[in-house]
């Protein structure tokens, strides 16, 4: 319980994180009440990444507190929470237009297949340079979608402008902020680097961004959405 | 707490196990408000599984921890589960037929003996090749109720698109997903095999299907046969 | 938290209740949302009734582990429970007809002290034989009340099937699933018996029926009298 | 965890306490829903009291567990439970009548300070008598405001029968069951009393009272109100 | 667990922060369903603060217990709960008015960096003296903001009385409760000030004005408009 002593940023950051992705789950619960229809799913699978964000955040500051390399808690965490924002993604486009379910397996599947390949890459139960590359793979697969696939379509044919924007930045986040998790793959495959902390702290601070900032755009988008479909309803 | 270091992948599927778990809860209790009538008390049926499952991962993960093995755990689990999922379908039947209060009692009684004949079997207080048997005959006649009974009779004759799809995979989870119980059964009982945590792993990977997916094929079903419902109201 | 190991049995019917009641609690706090009027209070103060079971079967089980005899426990949840499990047959009598507050009061005030008067003569601060029969007298008058008093007449004058069928199987519960209770009275104070888990097994067996199989009843009912009140207004 | 032995009477009633106000505070927070208006308002914050006690009950008796004096542990409670179910009375004023704000602020300083004055006593922070007598005279202030004050001119005039009763029995408790405090005050103040488990065995009774029973009573006025509102727009 | 003895003044105030934070948080909860509109946004994200004020006291009392000095857990908590709480102004003036998406940003920026330039300068990373009067600089930003700004426009340009009102309130809290804490810092850095718990008792009785009472004061401005509102549309 006793977490960290003043000048432990590492454990600072645990609880930084913890605290937030606590605050932005209860605000995405609370959230669903406050925007319509299939919104609701899309919010309810950010709370749930967020949820799980918080519960890995909780075990890793412990690990951290006993001495452990806690990153390997980020990656049980991942395997859960990619997949859900991904699939949050792909149902935000079905909102607003038609996706084939084709599209929803290959997500699902593509994106625990990234998180697995590098945990195994990272435990060392397969080759690390292979590891890395099939989990780049992966990750690039995902952004293809994104940009050049039918979830693109689906959200530039609804001509729903907050939708639009808030579609732009989620893409944004997962090419931008998601850019963290290979970066750290490799540090720690490669470069035999041995964590003291730092890359537990840069994860914490991505969780902000990739965790926190991704549930309150969806949300934001949802309601934005809403708001201008009333609009035009009334004008 | 510190529950894994990194190349231990049996702790690391229990806690992947139990997030997913969490996750699923969260996103079944939410979506009790997206259905209509009896599917909200099918939908909160299947969160009630995924929070019993939840729990008894958590307090599995803590026996392995501590070095005992935590398979009994999955026994205490199934005994509140299982009857629990059983009844799931039957109500889902419900939603669209007329199924016996009969049928409601029989599948109690079996899935729970079912469940408590292999608990007694593997923990020795009965001989393992007849627990085995009779767990196995158990299994079977729900099977044979889902396959050829009443239920099958109600869902196919209710001529609704998504309820009879989903009912297909969900039957089809509880033919295969569930074979893994009677196959760690066996193996256990038999094969003197002394888990050293292959069989949890399996379990944990197991439960990524038999309670997740099907809690979400349950969820989707239920949003898809009102949105059938309201289109037919509509057209 | 290492709970059990394989064959201690008596741990395992603790978690098994624990699981069950945590089941039922969830199902019956969704369900008032599906239930009418005063139907919410009954379904909501059998919910109390199996939550404080969870938390009584949690902390006996806790007991048990460190070899403490945890039958006391029970003795706590029940001083709590049985007076809510009481008012809520008084509440649903309630719904359908006119129950006098003098009832609720006599119900509120024999139900705690059929509870704190086994406690004392089973703790020791009473003599036995004396607190067995108060106790005792105390149960006959709760069962007098529920076969003979204002609460089966307001339910047989109410015509509604449902409510009528759903108190013929609560009361059934009270007669006999409550039965357990001053025989393990009897046992205990009497026999000079030294429990060595059996009676604990029985009372958590007991708890299916007692608390999870009432709450699932009184659902029911309220749903079905719903039901039957809307069929009534259409036809 | 393993709370009790059989024959310590002050940690069952310690564990009846906490049970009774859990189930407490999940009827009240379920009860918000079945009132209207302000009423929510008054049924929440009784449901913050019992929160709160459930608390301080669960920490005060884990402090006697490890043979700490756990009396102080009930000061914490009461410096947030007393101001808020004063207030409670006051928004119930303020539901059928019109009641000033300065009113408001009067009654959470006097009551917080009340509770206050009572601890610097206790724990030898200020003279115990000067202390007693202070926490005194602030009790017959707030007394004196609910008989005489403008709370009970708004009541009487609102001339709903169910809140007129409700408000007598709700100072009844503020009356007879807070007694007991200045009298635990005393006794432990100048009686030089060393609290060997009664004192706190006769503060967890009287929360059946002060706070359970509150709670309760708040609740079924709420309704009552509500009912009789209906009849009169119905007749 | 067993918190405090009699004369241990700092950790009651930390069990009296927390069990206020949590009553606040409940009643913050249950009130965003007794206000409309972006108001439920309002009212959502000071319940997180309050949240995430209840978990920090939780861990810092348990720091306190083991000797550490838990200054440093409040700005763990303070990053994440004074961006949280600016943004509820911002969003309150957004409710009645029009206030740019710029200084969104700007007050997200401007409150993470003055809670983490302090942390930097009482922890030892950065020179206190400088530390502290960035600090202050960020501070004092946010107060002309509040003060000459845009919001202050938005919300005088409303002509709503009880917005205007409880918005004075809340810049009067941001102003005068919140100058505590560059005083706090102050007296850290500079004055050589060894904390032995005066200075964690005076935060945990600024929690009560700064965190509960802001948030009550959202509520009631909240619940005022919203009825000023009514009678306008019927009056």
């Amino acid at each position: 319980m006793t977490v960290f002593e003043t000048p432990d940023l590492t454990a600072a950051s645990y609880s930084a994180a913890l605290f937030g992705l606590i605050a932005t789950s209860v605000l995405l619960l609370m959230g669903t009440a406050w925007v319509r229809g299939h919104w609701k799913l899309v919010v309810t699978l950010c709370a749930c990444s967020t949820i799980i964000g918080a519960l890995a955040a909780y075990e890793a500051r412990a690990a951290w507190q006993s001495g452990a390399v806690p990153v390997v808690y980020h990656y049980v965490g991942w395997v859960v929470t990619m997949p859900i924002q991904v699939l949050a993604l792909f149902f935000m486009a079905n909102c607003v237009g038609k996706v084939s379910m084709g599209l929803f397996w290959r997500l699902v599947v593509v994106s625990v297949l990234m998180v697995f390949v590098r945990y195994l890459g990272e435990a060392g139960y397969m080759h690390p340079t292979l590891a890395f590359l099939i989990g780049l793979i992966f990750w690039l697969y995902i952004l293809g979608e994104l940009f050049f696939g039918k979830m693109d379509l689906a959200i530039r044919d609804s001509l729903n402008k907050p939708v639009i924007r808030g579609y732009f930045w989620l893409r944004l986040i997962v090419t931008v902020g998601w850019a963290i998790y290979p970066l750290g793959n490799f540090i720690t495959s490669f470069g035999g680097y041995d964590d003291g902390g730092a890359l537990a702290v840069a994860y914490n601070v991505a969780d902000f961004l990739n965790r926190m900032a991704f549930g309150a755009a969806v949300l934001s988008a949802g309601m934005l959405a809403m708001q201008s479909a009333d609009e035009k309803v009334q004008g």
